[in-house]
């Protein structure tokens, strides 16, 4: 048990989890106003390891659900999230023991640690996807076995809608469809589960992993060393299946945003600078789902996709993309809960819509060193 | 307390829930065979004024939702709207003493008598508008201060959903929503009201009133009687404020049908027989909304619009009409509740992009005869 206590912990987090991201989630930026007000008053966010809940403790998501443009220009009211809470207990005819991230990556990795530190409630170090997705069939949770309702949706106004799907792929049109309905933002709880469920199907460490990737990005940046360089060492961690590489350093040479039904889709292609002809493209659905370099693919969904300012090493998400800009490139694998067929049966490749088999970034790109180019 | 326990009551009750539906609500057939099953196996609706019921009963009202054209092609399963009673029983935390139909226009007439029939409830004798209307703040519930949420939303899949809201206008749109997520087809339990409140809010009699209607046009059929005399007769009750008119006799032709946003929108002209000109008009959104002769309006929503083929004096949908037919078309007064000021500021000809004031059919229409033309 640690606490999320000061703002420089928050502004590392809000970093990490743009990181983790992998393009998408929205800006945490909300999220860590409202962090930091809990701050000023004297509350911090105590962080628990799943092992410490007994196993008949009783967990909640706590997520933000919205297009991210939306979310960024919206308020995060205490009152709107306190009542979330109480009506979800009521709903749920239980007492919360803890919370939980649904998506550590942007802004819903901080909505539970805000509400956590209101309510003295401990939020679990982990999350359902250890990086962020656009639907709530695509978390370990509902993939292993914890379904995303009942669930419990409120806005700022005072409207509420309850939700029981038979899967949670209806539950994610009913959800998107109420959230349109009423001005396209409302916080929901979801993924009711026992500590037992929380521990067997989480993506561990997830919150320690995101503030600790902040954390470096930072004091690099201070001490002037190679950020990417640091990242990547603390990235690899062959004995626990994680792996990532720098798969490209260039300058932006077009990049294409739109908005479809709410989301967010684009292609950003990338150039190192000798001659105009693109070398490398990232394919963008609210998310980076596919990098290719030269035409190869060089990291697929789920493995993350992190881009880089190359000035500052800060993390970018897809809508902070600009033409011009310098970045560096990152691919980084998804931790091996969400690389099993079960898993890559709900949010591989093909569930995007790319033609291709999901294979791991160590295998496209296997030399463990930075720099492609 | 009566009930609807044969065949022929059904018959007469379909046919004058399309004659009250003003055009919209859907046709009653699929209802009317789901409470036909009932009689099949022993049970009949029982029916009872509201002024039976004490004070403090709960009540609650049964509907179905979607757009009309859905609802002829879906066939309503018993144990949809038992687990649809038992869900809402479990979310109000009360049993429910009776039930109420919010429009007894068209198919929703027949929903609570089915549901009525299945468990022994008794049925209201009256409804939230004497007519039809597509939207959930329409209804003399809504207006004088029941508001149709907390709801209980089903489908046949086994999706629920709860929606409370702070505006009955914010309810419509999420359950609309809810219901285009989820296929088109839901049935809800709306309005849940204290006894007093169905008897102070409800237009009263309505079920009364639709199987008399049904009848008067069976019977007269039967006779060889005229039918519109018979119903004129009937429906001019100007003790109690209502009045009715024969507005025009003729052949249609032309109608236009779209559905947009899952609405009916359309607009029927009629012409005597004498010359090309269309003499009058019929325009639809759903409902019969306003007729006009020569441009001068003779019935305006709230007052009902009904379309009767001219051979069988059967009561017409707007779904139902084609080039070609003769048909009689009738105006009459909705009930005084449905025309005070409170009331037209929800459902006046200016809600529906009508750009005028009401005027009631009796003055629009001042003789009372059959018979413009």
């Amino acid at each position: 048990m640690y606490t999320v206590g000061t703002e420089e912990d928050i502004k590392d987090m809000a970093r990490g989890a743009v990181f983790l991201g992998s393009g998408g989630g929205g800006d945490p930026y909300v999220g860590e106003l409202y962090l930091r007000r809990q701050l000023i008053e004297g509350r911090a966010a105590r962080i628990a390891k799943a092992s410490e809940l007994p196993d008949d403790a009783f967990v909640v998501s706590i997520a933000g659900v919205g297009a991210p443009t939306v979310l960024v220009e919206h308020l995060v009211s205490t009152n709107t999230l306190l009542r979330l809470l109480e009506l979800s207990e009521k709903h749920y005819g239980r007492k919360v023991d803890a919370l939980i991230s649904a998506e550590i990556g942007g802004a819903n990795s901080m909505f539970p640690l805000a509400l956590g530190a209101r309510t003295g409630l401990p939020v679990i170090d982990g999350d359902g996807m250890g990086r962020a997705f656009p639907h709530l069939e695509m978390t370990t949770f509902s993939v292993y076995g914890c379904p995303s309702t009942p669930c419990v949706l409120v806005d700022d106004s005072g409207n509420v809608a309850y939700v029981q799907s038979t899967t949670d792929r209806i539950a994610e049109d009913v959800v998107r469809a109420i959230c349109a309905s009423l001005g396209s933002m409302v916080y929901g709880c979801f993924y009711p589960m026992s500590g037992r469920q929380a521990k067997d199907l989480a993506v561990h460490d997830t919150i320690s992993h995101t503030l600790e990737i902040g954390r470096r990005i930072r004091r690099a940046r201070e001490s002037q060393a190679d950020p990417v360089a640091d990242l990547l060492a603390f990235l690899n961690d062959e004995p626990n299946g994680r792996h990532a590489r720098e798969l490209f350093v260039g300058r932006i040479v077009d990049v294409r945003h739109e908005t479809r039904d709410g989301w967010h889709w684009g292609e950003a292609l990338i150039n190192s600078g000798r001659g105009d002809e693109p070398e490398f493209s990232i394919e963008i659905q609210n998310e980076y789902l596919v990098a290719r370099h030269r035409g190869r693919t060089v990291t697929v969904v789920p493995d993350l996709i992190a881009v880089l300012d190359a000035e500052s090493a800060e993390p970018l998400t897809a809508e902070m993309l600009s033409y011009g800009q310098r970045v560096r490139v990152l691919g980084y694998s998804a931790a091996p809960i969400m690389r099993r067929p079960e898993a890559l049966q709900v949010f591989g490749p093909r569930m995007f819509g790319i033609n291709e088999d999901f294979r791991g970034v160590e295998h496209l790109v296997p030399r463990a060193s930075s720099g492609l180019t």
